[in-house]
């Protein structure tokens, strides 16, 4: 197998300790590449970066009709969420509005990923819950899909449930392919997770973008998505987290998510543009500066979007008496 | 840049996530390669994997002499241990014995590498201090050889500092080359580490375990600095750990060592080989699979030793509910 391109090094001191490398894409609705670097046709499992895509499903199965859900809880069905206090009170009362309760959640529980929120429960001497878990929001949007269907909500993270099959449905209509058994695997959260190749995925969400090759409900259900979390960014990922960050920025310009193991997908909505990419050792500090560098070229930032890229791109390593030793920073954008 | 080959790679489900390059050589005391991958004349920050080397020292300065270090001192002296309590009450007494305290360390406070011992410190409200660092021996160590020569411990983390050029100049010895400033960092202890390539640290292995090219003072504290960590491997890592674990297997046949940012170092000292492996993207747990296989290759296990060998080489990955969803595991030995 070819090598990708080195995408990130991390320096220290005079010399590069590490690199990362990876592929991306930045497409347009009709196919187009835009740009691209590495093999864009490894199949990649976009883990937690398509949460929007997976929540469609919410829209197809009528869900949204029978719940109204709130912006924010649309937000929160597309985040990988801090585990803050704002985010686990509204998950819950996402929950509670359907008359369900984080017992019904199949996601596991662990701890915040915000480190003032981990302190917090520890101070408690509390356990973490499944709220507490990144993906629970993800998982109420599903609860959702699985009682507007009428079916048992046990076991909906399971393959063969209607949920996730409804949910594989919707994100085989967003690429405009199809996902493949021989290509899966469990995700952290337990759901299935499909590999395809980050063309695919860079190619859905510029469709998402512009709505062109999908259906009206797809299409209509795509803009709540893509307006709840770039409208509710805090909810989508925490505080300080790029995805938050970037979208608190852009001001709805642009949709960024990113997955477990080094994936970024997002869109450059204004420009109809998607893109995707993949860090192949799965470092996501190394990611972050990759789709900071991506974005930096692609999206037109302004000078404080800017800024909050330049964050990203170059990120300062500091050693155990806080002393800046070297960095991470994105190479060959 | 020529890519090295995969040497790792992360499984998920039935799909391949993350592949980790890099490069690695066994080496005998001559010179010879017996087997290698990779670039392996790349410059490498060796981090902790050396610090066996580090310590000779503390022999060429006579401060064994002076203080009469134990057997487990200079264990202590070649770790990077996870701050348990037979770590910190050791490095406690190594510093009382030569009349100094843990304020004369200038390695910094981190929490402990142990789980149960981080634990512990919370329960009992304490914040963690220098001798939980895990380089606190080390730097016990380097105290040992500003007193034995008579200068001033302050500042002896210092590129400038007597001690630490009597550091290089041991490491130097060791390799048979030179180090050099264009190829300089500060490690996360805040000392000096300087990049070789892996052909020049497994080579220096290969001396010190054979004492082969090196003078009789540092052939003879060689051999007492292996005889230390092989005979007290849980002092030298930590309950759990690859390095312990591995070197209580091999009975002293092997000494073992990582360092920061995938880096592992080692030799079998009976078939006089010395050894060397980064992994390029930095990750921990993949070069552990990429030494694992290494040894199972070339040290001859038995079944034992395979067992142990085997855990590194394939290591199960669990999702939030501890299903087991993949594994990481080596490639291409």
């Amino acid at each position: 197998m070819d090598a990708n391109p080195v995408l990130a090094e991390a320096v220290r001191g005079n010399w590069v300790e590490n690199r990362h490398r990876g592929a991306f894409v930045v497409m347009d609705a009709d196919g187009r590449i835009i740009a691209s670097a590495g093999d864009i046709e490894r199949p990649v499992f976009p883990r937690s970066a398509i949460k929007s895509m997976q929540a469609l499903a919410i829209f197809d199965r009528h869900a949204v009709e029978r719940f109204h859900h709130s912006s924010e809880e649309l937000a929160l069905a597309c985040a990988s969420h801090h585990g803050e206090e704002v985010h686990t009170s509204r998950v819950g009362r996402f929950l509670e509005r359907m008359g369900l309760s984080e017992a019904t959640l199949e996601c596991g529980a662990h701890q915040p990923t915000n480190g003032a929120a981990r302190e917090d429960l520890r101070e408690k001497h509390e356990e973490p819950s499944a709220l507490h878990n990144n993906c629970s929001g993800k998982h109420a949007g599903m609860l959702s899909v699985a009682l507007a269907m009428g079916v048992p909500t046990a076991g909906y993270v399971s393959r063969e449930h209607d949920v996730q099959r409804a949910v594989r449905a919707a994100v085989e209509a967003v690429i405009g392919e199809g996902l493949t058994e021989d290509r899966c695997g469990t995700d952290g959260c337990s759901i299935p997770t499909w590999a395809a190749p980050i063309r695919a995925w860079a190619h859905g969400f510029a469709r998402m973008a512009t709505g062109k090759g999908l259906d009206a409900g797809h299409a209509a259900g795509v803009q709540a998505l893509f307006n709840a979390a770039t409208t509710h960014p805090l909810l989508v990922a925490g505080t300080g987290h790029l995805d938050t960050l970037v979208m608190e920025a852009f001001g709805g310009r642009v949709m960024q998510k990113g997955g477990a193991e080094g994936v970024q997908c997002g869109a450059i909505r204004d420009k109809g543009f998607g893109y995707a990419l993949k860090c192949d050792d799965g470092n996501m500090a190394a990611s972050q500066a990759m789709v900071a560098a991506l974005l930096l070229k692609f999206a037109e930032p302004d000078e404080a979007q800017r800024i909050v890229l330049e964050s990203f791109a170059r990120q300062p390593t500091v050693n155990v008496r806080k002393t800046v030793v070297g960095e991470m920073r994105a190479v060959g954008f």
